[in-house]
């Protein structure tokens, strides 16, 4: 008898996800069950596939959602995060082991001990990252620390980039996921981290003029700005006594300070909602966050405001997402100054259908080993093929997937809610992830400790 | 029989208001009841009249506080805030008129019908700011209504500051009321206001770099950052449809620029704490907002980041608070930045016995009478007597006090939870108040508009 995964969800990020199960599920007896809102969305050459059944599935119809997990052997859930909790639920119900690409909830958490009790695997942020970033790290953590070596300095940067080849604008960017997560990024706090023991505290409105230059072979420079939760895993990897933690996102160079701007002028605020935003053109869009003037330019305005000269190329940045343009309008009503902002970019940052995206890792880990002190740099990029089977798709996609094939045969058995930090799971993955063409170039480098200028002192 | 006041709270701010009560008392027939945690610290020519009796009160006593409300014709809540509600019930219970110099609560404003229907006059912000900027306010508004002008423009600024003969540091600004309301001023949302009949928006990061100028005739320039709340009494000042309505906060020339510098520095946050904050350094406190660098000087790196020039004064404003020193340590544990900033600032910014405050409030009124555009400008200032005689307590206490005798006098009758806009209270206490040299001079100026820089177009 086949052995049954159930998949929930097959959204834009599941496309190298579902053809690995059934490229695998002759030689492997798998059986894949798809449950989604809109089953007809997903493309014939799966639906049709003689192991895989289609199910139209409401995730809030419990019996339904029910039947499918009790007669599973793993569940997979590409779901929206909030709605985990429910298949995980399921999942303890029916002694069912869960996939999931996102971040551990409490909720989640809670399940701990059950699934424990049960024997069950519940494996958790094990896509791109949260995912290949855990166990890229924790090889090279595992690695450094067997030899005897202590760790010093650990910083860690992900980018979700377009391609070389598709980058055509001014500000070397397009969305290649979730908008929102990008226009509201770095709101809801101060970032915090460490550096050279002492701890460091950069303020939402700095955040985008404290970055970090990173250098990757063949693809040039990147520029990394803090997330807000770089001390999030130093437990978990084992990194308390670490002179500097640092975790960023990468995007190219520049993107940081023309970003700035929006941030400057109050456009990224997400906590209020413009009344009368349905119609409004983007020029009394940009007009609302600069002082009236009976006589002068909403350009000129902004020019003087954001103090920047006639010949910056933040201007052309500007220029080219028309944010000046008395004749586009925005469509939704009542819109917060972020939404709307995300409806401007998305006008001229979506991916043409012949456009590729990319993703960019980069680690950076400082030792001492034998009195010493070293360090690897080691980076990542993986370019996207098409718009199906984008980058994003693939390094989210794959590791999912080899986790659960991997927890199916029974070559990973440590029960209960986790991320994918123990050998037992990343050794195989990462292995098997180098045949997909995703893998880390290392350099051994200079440890010159927190020194985004790489000055040598 | 003689008729009974019951103030709760005899803080700071109630030195003028008890000396009006027991000055009135033989004539007016008063007697003052003042209950308060700490009656010690009332001073003796109070305590000592004969009109006046002082009783230990801890306000979370319920039996001891109904008892003394039970007693008195009238109560002013001179308490923090948050304890009015419960003086408020009381009132209620044992049919009392109420005067507070507070923002009306929701759970006051809860209390209006049942006010109404007992005849209670619940009268509130009728201080200083809330208070006296009502009243001027609506006098001239009034004014210019009856006579068949129609409101154009209305901004109106208040600042509690330091007096010209004490005006003795950098920042030409000393505390003179709460501090912590100065440290976090501006906080928790985007300052919104409108001008020339659009909607502007300034978020925190860009508050104090858009001022406005003020001149007050003998006194000199003035600046002004926006409050959030700008458009609060736009119903009840009858501005619905004004062109212009901006309130904001008055500062000596060069404060807000300089304060923004611990604003783009973090150091305002008061949402986290410094975990090890007791016996920091004040120049460790400072470089936890900069980059850590294994060479530069915190002065340096603050130079840079906050790109200060060598010949700036704004430099000069940093070093007199001693932000770089060593040897002063932070008292305080785990203290917000905010806190401990105050910690910071309390150290050089409170004024010494002999030192005086300045109280100066400044409105504009754009309108249109017979078919001309024409502007009044209004400005108070009065000036502190001394350390218990402050003009921040002349005007807050003055007004309630003469509102509290107005109520018992029959004077002020409408009934219900209110603010002093009608004409019935803000007449006669503004004609009082003269008296007590608190008085406007009022300008006829030419109606530029909104325009902060004067400009004739």
């Amino acid at each position: 008898m086949s052995r049954k995964i159930l998949v929930l969800g097959a959204g834009k990020s599941t496309s190298y996800l579902l053809d690995y199960f059934l490229e695998k599920s002759t030689e492997e007896n798998l059986h894949l069950t798809i449950g989604d809102l809109n089953p007809k969305n997903i493309p014939e050459h799966i639906s049709n596939h003689r192991n895989c059944e289609v199910v139209a599935l409401d995730i809030f119809d419990d019996t339904a959602r029910k039947d499918l997990v009790s007669k599973a052997a793993i569940v997979v859930s590409m779901l929206p995060p909030r709605l985990h909790i429910e298949v995980a639920k399921d999942c303890i119900e029916f002694n069912n082991h869960l996939v999931t690409a996102s971040y551990v909830s409490d909720a989640i958490m809670e399940l701990d001990l059950e699934a424990k009790q049960k024997g069950l695997v519940f494996m958790n942020e094990i896509g791109l990252d949260p995912g290949i970033d855990h166990m890229s790290a924790m090889e090279v953590l595992d690695r450094i620390r067997e030899k005897g070596g202590k760790m010093l300095l650990f910083e860690s940067f992900t980018g979700g980039l377009v391609a070389p080849e598709s980058d055509n604008n001014l500000w070397n960017y397009k969305f290649t996921w979730n908008p929102r997560n990008v226009v509201v990024a770095g709101q809801g706090g101060t970032a915090k981290f460490i550096q050279e023991g002492t701890y460091k505290y950069i303020p939402y409105h700095k955040l985008f003029r404290r970055t970090e230059f990173l250098d990757v072979e063949n693809y040039g420079r990147f520029e990394a700005y803090a997330n807000r939760d770089s001390l999030k895993y130093r437990e978990a990897y084992g990194l308390t006594d670490v002179l500097t933690l640092y975790r960023g996102t990468m995007r190219r160079i520049g993107f940081s300070k023309a970003w700035n701007m929006f941030v400057q002028l109050g456009m990224t605020d997400d906590s209020y909602v413009i009344e009368n935003s349905k119609g409004m053109s983007y020029r009394d869009f940009t007009n609302l966050f600069l002082p009236y003037s009976p006589t002068d330019s909403v350009e000129l305005k902004l020019r003087h405001y954001l103090k920047i000269e006639q010949d910056d190329i933040m201007w052309g940045k500007l220029i080219e997402l028309h944010i000046f343009d008395k004749n586009k309008t925005i469509l939704q009503d009542k819109g917060t100054p972020a939404q709307i902002l995300q409806e401007i970019l998305e006008a001229s940052w979506t991916l043409e259908s012949d456009e590729k995206d990319m993703i960019v890792m980069y680690h950076k880990f400082g030792y001492e080993l034998n009195g010493q002190k070293k360090q690897i740099d080691a980076n990542m990029v993986v370019l996207g093929e098409s718009q199906t089977h984008t980058a994003m798709a693939k390094t989210v996609g794959l590791p999912v997937a080899m986790a659960t094939l991997n927890i199916l045969n029974g070559k990973i058995t440590t029960p209960g809610v986790q991320i994918p930090i123990n050998k037992e799971v990343y050794e195989p993955i990462l292995a098997e992830l180098k045949s997909y063409n995703i893998h880390f170039k290392e350099y051994q480098v200079p440890y010159l400790g927190y020194n985004p200028d790489s000055i040598l002192s």
